[in-house]
């Protein structure tokens, strides 16, 4: 079976294939029914980037996560406020976990060198722990509804609201 | 059947019956998980009230919605920015759907007579462009993964950014 060390994670082309791949992750929502229906209509062109990565064993889609940087401008979260990466819907087919997958797509999403956040379930903030993320401060008006946490790299701080 | 008229949409206090009456539900997520908790750790007073609204027919739970205001210090929607509300999770059971509840909690919303930003499923965009929402222009560093819809009190803009 493939190993953690022969896979690497990639960026995800929109196209039917993609879109069909992700049928199989429980987090399908309204980025995907959007993205499907921006396909159809021509809006986006047929292997187009996606903001989302992955890591294919042959030809299956074994594992997910939604990446994009969002502008300093929208940033409540560190201190400095700067441009930041939201992770998102990370994701392992149940065939495929605990084998360091999920560590692998979270060491890619830390490589950028920008600080992070997530908005985990509750259950998995232990893995998010492990990957050393932090539980952000609870600020009901920002954070409601959410289960913040953060990785920062050397020199930002976590922002005081 | 209890009517439209002789219903009043009330604020839900944080106590074991709410909570086993959010398990009707479809959204039941993070932020029910945490209020179950903090009432278990004696964290939240039972019977303090929550940022849930309501319909009660008798003693039955048939809609709720979350409703809370974020200060004008995190608005990127509205111009002037502005305190506004965010809707979330407007939902009636079943069995009691259109009998206008749902309207009826829109209306209750409105009525504080603040900016109000939903994200609902792309199939619900119809319900909130009768309720009088737009779909805001969408913003991918602001919005991905969002289908945000917004309602404006005269003398409200949406904002550019």
């Amino acid at each position: 079976m493939a190993d953690v060390m022969n896979v690497k994670v990639e960026r995800l082309l929109i196209n039917y294939k993609t879109l069909e791949d992700f049928k199989k992750f429980q987090a399908y929502g309204n980025q995907e029914e959007s993205m499907l229906r921006d396909l159809e209509n021509n809006i986006v062109e047929n292997d187009s980037e996606s903001p989302f990565y992955g890591i294919y064993i042959g030809n299956t889609l074994v594992a997910r996560m939604s990446l994009y940087k969002r502008s300093k401008k929208y940033d409540h979260y560190f201190d400095p406020p700067q441009d930041y990466l939201v992770l998102w819907k990370l994701e392992v087919l149940p065939p495929y976990r605990n084998r360091g997958f999920g560590r692998k797509m979270v060491e890619f999403a830390k490589s950028f060198n920008l600080p992070i956040k997530t908005n985990p379930y509750i259950e998995a903030s232990e893995f998010w722990e492990k990957m050393g993320f932090k539980a952000a401060s609870y600020y009901l008006e920002r954070d409601f509804g959410e289960n913040p946490y953060i990785w920062m790299p050397e020199g930002v701080k976590e922002a005081e609201q």
